[in-house]
C-alpha cells in the first residue's frame, strides 16, 4: 500500500503513513493530540486543521463554510491522506494541558466536632503479641485475630491470600509487635477487612490518610485528607486525560465501544488520577503507600469507564447502567497507586444520567438537613437537577448540549484565557463592552459569556422574544455572514487572533435549546411534586458552571427561575466535597446511599410534559412572562 | 569457568555443565529426575548413582559403604563434577511416575438421605428478568439481585469486579434469561458469593459438580462428585510431583526455604492437581469449567506449600503454622484449573503436625458419632493419632521416621512391585518364606514387610527383647556385613537384582525407634485422659499404611496396642473421604471445623512423659510385657 508523508508545521520531521490514514491519526503519531470533542464523529468541527500543501479527501465538511474549505481547512477526524501533505494545526485547537484557572480544587471545611474514632471506618491497632512457644502453639493468623478481638473488639478479620502469605514473615521480623490498618466499612458489625500490616513502630509513625476524588468528564480533582484530624493536607486538579478522546460522556462512550477504546479510556483516567495522587502526596510529604482509602464521586459514565465496564447501554435507550452502587473495591483491583489493599469506595449513583457526582453533591449541599424546598443543580453538557427537602427528593437530567461549556457555538471556547466571560451592550449604539479572562484581547466566548451576551442582546432589543436578531437595527455589528445573520461581539481589529468573534442565529438557537431543556427540567420536577417554582426557598448551584455565571443574566434568558438573588448559592465542586465528607464520616457515607436509594428519578425522554415545558421555554425568557416578573419589568 | 561433559548411560548426548555443578543438577538438565527423599541433604542415601568413567568429588559419603565408594557409587546430591564423567543411574532409583497400586483412589459412599437442596452450599438459580425499559431503569446489577432475592431468598450477592464487568454483556446476549451459580458457604445468612453466570439454557444443561481432593505428601487423590446426586463420577490419583524435591514434609520445607523453592513446589503440586482434575473431568465427559467447588484435605505443610506460604516455622521449634483455618478462596486465587470463581475450601487443621488430613479423617471415621473410646491413627513418616469419642478429642503426632514407608532402611523400598510385604520364618531352620508384591523375585522390603519380618525374627528368637540379633544361632542367614550383624532375607540367588536383601542391626534399631515413638504417643494420649489403652473400644486406621499391615505382627512388635482383632478397622484414605463429605454437606463441613477447634493437641517434644514412654517402648514388644498378653503367650 502506498505511503505518504505528512508534515506538521513546527515539526521538523514529517511522519510517514499509509494512504487512507486519517489526519488525526497522523497527528497522534507525530506526538500532536488534536482534540475531538465529539469523539471523532465529524459533528463538532473542533478538530479543524489547515492543509497548506497537497490535498486531503474530506469525508465530511459539516461545520466548515465554503470559505473554510477554500482556505484549506479540513476536519482532522474526517480528512483522509491520499498524497504527501503539509498541515497547520491552529494553536487554539491544541489541547492545553497546563493547569488552568478551572482546575483549582475547592477548599473544604473539616466537619464540626470531627473525631476519627467516632465517625471513621478505617481503624488502626498496635498489637503486642505473645510470641508462640511450645506451650502456646496457636497459628500466626489466629494469634493475630485473637489479639485484635481482645484489644479492639474485631471478631472477624478478612484478609487476602497475599496478605496471609506475608503474615508469618512480618510477625517474626517485627518481633511480634505489629501495627494493623483495617476497614470496617461494608462489613457486618464486629468484622473488618485488613488493609495493611507492618512492624508496630513503623505503622504507629505513619499518618493515616485518605483521598477524596471527583472524576469529572472535564476535570479530575483530588484532596488528600488526614483521617485523624479531618484536615485536608493538599489538593490538586487537572484535565481528565480522556478529554483527548471526546469532550462529553456520549463521545467517550462511543470511543470506548470500539477496539481497545475501553481499555484506553480506563488507562487515561487512571493515569490522570495516579498523577494527581502522586502530586498531593508529594505536596504533603507522604508516601502514596500510606494512603489507605479513597472515596470517589463522578458521573455514571466516568464510574463505568474507570471500572472498565461497557457503558454502551448508558447511551442507548432505555439508558441503563450496569451498576449504580459498586461494591467496595481495593486499590489493587481498580488500579490506583496507593496502599494496594486500601479501600476504594465508588459512591452510588441513581441512573445513567444521575450519577454519584450528584448524590455526593446533594450530601455536600446540605439540602437534606433543611425542611426548606431546595433546588440543587449542576449544569454542564448535561444538566442534572434535584428538587427536595429533608423529606423527599425528585430528580431529572437533561441534555443541555455543549453551549454552556463554550462548545457547539461557532466562536465558543472554554472558560480559559481569552474567553469573553461577561458582556454589556449599549442600548442605543449596540456597542458591547467585554470582560475577558486574563484581561487580554478576546479569542472566543465561554459559557457564562454566552449567557451574558444573549441576555444583553435580548434586553437591548437586538433579539426578540423568539431569539431572532433584528436586522433592521442601525449598527455594523449586525450583518449576514456565512452562517446567516450574526452579531459581531469583537471585530478582527479588537480580537486576539485577528478574526471576528461573532454570535450567529444558529448559536442563539443552540443556547435557547440548552436553556429551555434545563428550565423545562425544573418545571417537570416542580409539577411532579406540586410545587410552584416561584416558591422554591433555595437554589444551590454545584459544579464549575456556577463559578462564573451571573444569576441576573441567567434569569434574564429564562435559564434559572426568577427568584430573589439571596435565594441562590454557589457551592463549587460539590462532588469532591461529598466524597470528602463520605470519606471522613460513616454517617455521611450512609446518607449518600440513602440519597441514592430514596431519590425519585424522572427520565425526561419518557415524560410527555417535558416536551410541552421545553416548547414553552424556547422563548426569551419564556412564553409565560408572568413566570419572570423581574425580566418583564426590565423589557417593558 | 571450566566446562565438563556428563554422560548418563542410556542417553546418547552428554550434557555440558560448569565445573562445580552437582550431579543431581546435571541429571536434571539431561531430563533425568533423581529422587531426593531427604531434600538433597545427603542424609538418606537414596540418590546414589554409579560413576563409571572419570571421577567426582564426594562432599559426603554418609550412607555409602567403603565397597560402595570403591565400586564408584556417589550421592548425586553431594557429588561435584570436576572433570568429564560417565554416570549410571540405577533404575530402581529413578522416580517411577506410573500409577502404582498405591494410587487407587478410594471408593466412597453417598451419605444416606443426601439431597443437594438440603445439605449443599452451592446453589443454582434460573432467572427470567424483565428487560429494562423507559419505565424501569433499574441498573443491571440491581435487577439481577432483586430477582435473586425474590426468587431464591438471597438478599445480598457478592461479586468480583471482573464478574460485574461481564454482567451487562451476558444479560443482553442471553436476552435477560440467565443461570447463576453461587455459594452460600462462609457468608452470613441470606448472603452468597457469585461463582458463575451465563445464558439460562446453557447453565441449566450443565451438571453441577465439585471436587474432593487429598494432597498427600506422597500421593494426591481427586474425586469428581455430582453435587445433585452426591455420586462420585470419576476418581484419579498419582504421585505428588513435589516428591522429586524431597520425600517427607521436612525435606520439602527445607527445599521451599531456599531460592525459588517455594514457587517451584507450589507449581509442582498445582501441576499434579490440575492434571488430576483434567483426568477426572475427561473420564466423566465434563468440562473443567463446570467444576464449581473443590474441598481439600492435606497436612499442614502441604496446605502451606499449596498456598505459597512460607512453611519454615512448621519445621523449627516451637513448630508454628502460619494459618490453620484458611479463608475460603477461589480457584483463580489458588491456581486450580476449574471454574475461575469456583470456591476452594481448604479444610482446617489443628497444628503443624496435625493437619486437615486428620480433621477430615476424624470426620470420615465416624469417631464422633459414637460414645465408644476410639483411637484413630494415620501412620506414615509422621504418625498422627487421635483418641476420643463423641464428647472429647485428644491428639498428638510423632516423627516415626521413614521406616514404615520402606525408606531409611538399607534394603527398604516402597510398597511397589518386588517389595517383600510379608515374611514367615521357620523357628528351627530360621529360613524365611516371603510374599512379594507382584509375585516376582524380591528387590527390597516395604514397611509392612519390615514389621512382619521383625515380628517373625522376635517370635522365632532371632531377636531378643532388646532387638539384638542372636549371632550364636546356627544359620548362614545371620552374618556380619559392612553394616554390622545382619539377617539375609533373600540371598542374591533368590533376589531380583542379584544382590542380597538383608536387614541389619541398624535397620532394626530404626524400626524400634519408629514403633516406640508411635506407641509412646498412644500412651501419652491415654494417660492424659486417664484411659487404659487395653480398654480402647476401637482402633481406626486411616491412610495407605493400614492397607497392607498385618495387625497381629504389628501387635507382636509393640506398634499397636494388644487388643482383640475385631476392634481394628482399616478405613483407607480418610482425608479424601472427609473432604468428599464436607463438599456435599454443610453440617459435615461444620463438624470438621468443630473437630479442629475442639481437639486438644499435645506437642510431644514438650511432654516429659513421652520420653519415658518412648524408652519403655524401645523393647520388643515393651518393657512391660503385661501390656501385651497375647505376645507374652507366644514367646514364653
Amino acid at each position: 500500500m502506498a505511503q505518504h508523508s505528512v508534515l506538521f508545521e513546527d515539526h521538523a520531521e514529517p511522519v510517514t503513513v499509509r494512504a487512507g490514514t486519517l489526519l488525526v491519526e497522523a497527528a497522534r503519531r507525530a506526538g500532536i493530540e488534536i482534540r475531538q470533542p465529539c469523539g471523532g464523529q465529524g459533528r463538532c468541527g473542533r478538530c479543524a486543521v489547515r492543509v497548506v500543501g497537497g490535498r486531503v479527501r474530506r469525508r465530511s465538511i459539516l461545520r466548515l463554510s465554503e470559505e473554510d474549505v477554500a482556505a484549506g481547512y479540513a476536519l482532522a477526524c474526517q480528512a483522509v491522506v491520499e498524497e504527501d501533505v503539509s498541515v497547520v494545526v491552529p494553536p487554539a485547537d491544541q489541547i492545553e494541558r497546563r493547569l488552568s484557572t478551572d482546575h483549582v480544587a475547592p477548599e473544604v471545611t473539616v466537619p464540626r466536632g470531627y473525631a476519627r474514632e467516632q465517625s471513621q471506618t478505617v481503624e488502626r491497632a498496635l498489637l503486642r503479641l505473645a510470641p508462640p512457644s511450645m506451650d502456646d502453639q496457636t497459628d500466626d493468623w489466629a494469634r493475630l485475630r485473637t489479639a485484635l478481638r481482645i484489644q479492639n473488639g474485631i471478631d472477624h478479620l478478612r484478609a487476602s491470600l497475599e496478605q496471609i502469605r506475608a503474615l508469618g514473615g512480618i510477625l517474626r521480623a517485627s518481633e511480634w509487635q505489629v501495627g494493623l490498618t483495617y476497614d470496617t466499612a461494608g462489613e457486618p458489625t464486629g468484622s473488618a477487612r485488613l488493609i495493611a500490616i507492618g512492624p508496630g513502630a513503623a505503622i504507629a509513625a505513619d499518618p493515616l490518610v485518605g483521598l477524596a476524588i471527583d472524576i469529572g468528564t472535564t476535570t479530575v480533582t483530588v484532596l488528600l485528607a488526614d483521617l485523624d484530624s479531618g484536615e485536608v493536607l493538599s489538593r490538586a486538579a487537572t484535565y481528565n486525560e480522556q478529554i483527548t478522546r471526546g469532550e462529553d460522556v456520549i463521545s467517550r462512550i462511543i470511543y470506548a465501544s470500539s477496539g481497545d477504546g475501553s481499555d484506553e479510556l480506563k488507562g487515561l483516567v487512571l493515569e490522570t488520577i495516579n498523577r494527581l495522587i502522586a502530586t498531593v502526596c508529594s505536596k504533603a510529604g507522604i508516601g502514596p503507600g500510606a494512603v489507605v482509602k479513597a472515596t470517589v464521586g463522578g458521573n455514571s459514565t466516568m464510574m463505568h469507564l474507570l471500572m472498565g465496564i461497557a457503558a454502551e447501554s448508558i447511551r442507548l435507550e432505555p439508558f441503563i447502567t450496569s451498576i449504580n452502587a459498586p461494591p467496595l473495591l481495593t486499590a489493587r483491583e481498580i488500579g490506583f497507586t496507593m496502599c494496594p489493599d486500601g479501600t476504594v469506595d465508588l459512591l452510588p449513583g441513581v441512573a445513567s444520567y444521575m450519577g454519584a457526582d450528584i448524590t455526593a453533591g446533594v450530601l455536600a449541599s446540605g439540602l437534606r438537613s433543611s425542611e426548606e424546598t431546595t433546588l440543587f443543580i449542576d449544569i454542564g453538557t448535561n444538566g442534572e437537577m434535584v428538587l427536595g427537602s429533608s423529606q423527599w427528593l425528585v430528580s431529572c437530567a437533561c441534555s443541555a448540549g455543549p453551549a454552556f461549556e463554550g462548545s457547539g457555538v461557532v466562536h465558543g471556547m472554554r472558560a480559559d484565557r481569552g474567553a469573553i466571560e461577561e458582556v454589556w451592550i449599549d442600548g442605543r449604539s449596540f456597542e458591547p463592552t467585554l470582560r475577558v479572562i486574563g484581561e487580554g484581547r478576546p479569542r472566543g466566548i465561554c459559557g457564562s459569556g454566552l449567557i451574558s451576551l444573549v441576555a444583553e442582546m435580548f434586553i437591548t432589543g437586538i433579539l426578540d422574544k423568539g431569539g431572532h436578531i433584528d436586522e433592521t437595527l442601525d449598527t455594523p455589528r449586525i450583518r449576514r455572514g456565512s452562517h446567516g445573520v450574526e452579531y459581531v461581539v469583537a471585530r478582527r481589529d479588537e480580537a486576539a487572533d485577528g478574526k471576528d468573534v461573532s454570535i450567529t442565529a444558529v448559536d442563539i438557537d443552540n443556547l435557547l435549546r440548552a436553556k429551555a431543556a434545563v428550565y423545562a427540567g425544573f418545571n417537570v420536577l416542580a409539577d411532579r411534586v406540586g410545587v410552584d417554582l416561584a416558591s422554591v426557598d433555595r437554589v444551590l448551584i454545584g459544579g464549575a458552571f456556577g463559578k462564573y455565571i451571573n444569576v441576573e443574566k441567567a434569569v434574564d434568558i429564562g435559564l434559572l427561575p426568577d427568584l430573589a438573588w439571596d435565594r441562590f448559592d454557589f457551592l463549587g465542586n460539590t462532588s469532591v466535597k461529598g466524597a470528602y465528607l463520605s470519606l471522613l464520616d460513616r454517617a455521611a457515607r450512609e446518607e449518600v446511599a440513602d440519597i441514592a436509594s430514596s431519590m425519585t428519578y424522572i427520565e425526561l425522554s419518557a415524560d410527555n410534559s417535558f416536551y410541552e415545558a421545553f416548547t414553552s421555554a424556547m422563548f426569551l425568557p419564556h412564553t409565560d412572562l408572568s413566570r419572570f416578573p423581574s425580566v418583564e419589568a426590565s423589557v417593558t
